[in-house]
């Protein structure tokens, strides 16, 4: 780790490992056999951490998350089938968004900034509007950190007889998925999130069956997922220019994921710095936006104090200073900011930031609850 | 530079330096001033290498290039407005494919697989079919490697009064473009060509007031160039995650490319490449596919011998062991390949790749003229 770089505790780009940035240090030719053969296993990797080898196909895309996003619901949409999308956030209002683009026709359950949509809602909404063909459900909704209840959902969806799309960017690899069990049509997520990567590329997995049958439906050229699914079976060979560094990261990055026990080790350890986090964050006085049942092990939203001393530009570069990039609000209910847990975090990184922030508060002249003892220990080393 | 990796002489992604690559070993909160303050300057950069800082605006977009032409021709052009498409080889077609997904309204001029498109054939176009409202023309098409010939295109279109949309993918950087005095509404262009960046995204030199004119014509959420220059203009931040790394990657390029003494140092590096590469190929008795007055110092097309020793299969391999990765050809009309010349490669890479030619085709089985004493020398190391 370059001394000087902060720690992100931010929903994504995260801290990656030095050895996954290394995996940068080399040029590949995109149209080479090796790294035709890294692109594979990456897909191969990926459908095995949800377990849907047998039914689904993995196609990468260029681009953020929302290019991915945007892939598979030009690509796979019926232009004339409904959609239902359920919203309790901006990841939410931005299906909608990508829909509006599109000119496909779609209802919205919208649960505003923070509140889950929950199973009987969606059973309901399906049977008053049996024109609905497709779902999609924002796994976890980090505008305001909400784990949303995708079992219930998915169930709901499956006794409908209703195609589930599953935008789990923020937690997939973290939080179990196993397409076996769970009837899901299509999930979307990216290499900068849960798998430790650095961005540049999202990826879908689809059911087989319905990528077969979408030739010809997307909007847009660069974002045809059937075409690029099928160039990729043809040739192995991305069918524009891969960001072929990017891609030689998250080979690295699926590696240390099997290597700290995959989905179930990461999800340790995450919620180990969430739980770590929100008691220190108590501990200070600050309180969190959802109760604790809906917190995710990604990011946590935390109530800005009502102090009038709290400013959260000076908040963000105090602490900033001690190494650690914080992630600002994004509720229109609340005044908040937030803090992630995802990344190369450990212990270590949550008491030093728990540290930066008492010593933020004070410094802008808060009262703030004498730090818990081991805020103090002086064993402990900023970032 | 990784001692295993082997040099790219493909269209790019190309041989990047060291120091490149190694800006890539620390991670970017995309949100933060310091990595907004990167791609500040690498827009001021960019228009600034076209002497376009008056008129046009820089707007970047994750992806690969295509990706970046996409944008630009959904964002830019009028649904109604006709466009004619230069094409001499795959580039051009994909512009064809691109307005085919739009619907957009297009015509054609097609020169095959490498003639260039002339101005007063442009000319006659534009005036027997006064609904042209933009002309695109690919600066160099890497198909063939030939230059088109764009001052004579650009005069041709000012005249007529007719927009000039030029996708300078493998162009510019090393082949100079002055805003001030060639009227082009738009250039677009990568990260991973001339500038010897990694891929990962593009960007579009695009006329202010062309722009600003813009909202709400893009078929793309992702792809909204208009959407992602207001945001860029109000916050500084991209409007969807970044490839933070390849970003800073590119700014250390930028850097080098103007210590290397800018558009004019490359393009003096690139044209030795070009002609130490051609002349050394035809002493072993290969032959261009284009005259001397169209060739491009980006990429050079040699036709397959006609021996029926020559296999291109068993020559790429022998030439990659030697650690060199040569590309394949496009043409439909004759079996060719391509050597590329950009990227970070010197004299001693361009006769380390003559000799692996050499001895890959004495491998063969082929006879080739006795090889030039300079390719014999002993002080000759490949790479």
């Amino acid at each position: 780790m370059n001394s000087k770089a902060p720690y992100l505790l931010t929903p994504g780009p995260l801290t990656t490992s030095l050895s996954v940035k290394q995996a940068m240090l080399k040029d590949w030719g995109s149209w080479d056999g090796e790294f035709n053969d890294m692109t594979a296993q990456i897909c191969q990797r990926l459908l095995s951490v949800a377990g849907a080898e047998q039914t689904h196909v993995c196609v990468p895309v260029q681009g953020s998350g929302t290019f991915a996003v945007e892939a598979v619901l030009g690509t796979l949409i019926d232009p004339d089938s409904y959609t239902l999308v359920l919203m309790n956030g901006a990841y939410g209002q931005r299906v909608g968004e990508i829909l509006e683009y599109l000119k496909r026709p779609y209802m919205v359950l919208d649960k505003g900034d923070y509140v889950p949509p929950r199973g009987f809602e969606v059973a309901q909404l399906l049977e008053s509007n049996p024109k609905i063909e497709q779902v999609v459900l924002i796994h976890c909704e980090t505008s305001s950190g909400i784990l949303n209840p995708l079992e219930e959902i998915a169930a709901v969806c499956a006794q409908a007889g209703v195609r589930l799309i599953l935008d789990s960017m923020s937690a997939f690899g973290a939080v179990p998925v196993n397409m076996a069990d769970l009837p899901c049509a299509a999930l979307i997520s990216s290499a900068n999130k849960c798998f430790e990567g650095v961005p540049g590329f999202g990826f879908a997995l689809i059911e087989r069956q319905w990528l077969e049958g979408a030739q010809g439906r997307c909007h847009s050229l660069s974002l045809d997922l059937y075409e690029q699914w099928r160039h990729m079976e043809n040739s192995g060979k991305w069918r524009y220019t891969p960001p072929t560094h990017v891609i030689a990261a998250f080979l690295q990055a699926l590696k240390e994921h099997q290597a700290e026990g995959g989905v179930q080790g990461r999800l340790a350890r995450y919620t180990r710095n969430r739980d770590r986090l929100v008691a220190g964050m108590r501990a200070l006085g600050f309180q969190t936006l959802l109760d604790d049942e809906w917190l995710s092990p990604i990011i946590t939203t935390f109530l800005s104090p009502s102090s009038e001393s709290f400013d959260f530009t000076q908040f963000y570069a105090l602490i900033k200073q001690k190494g650690f990039v914080i992630y600002p609000g994004k509720l229109t209910v609340a005044d908040s900011f937030r803090i992630g847990c995802i990344g190369q975090l450990f212990d270590e990184q949550i008491d030093a930031v728990l540290l930066a922030v008492s010593h933020a508060c004070m410094q802008m002249g808060m009262t703030v609850p004498v730090p818990a003892p081991n805020l103090l220990s002086p064993q402990l080393k900023t970032a």
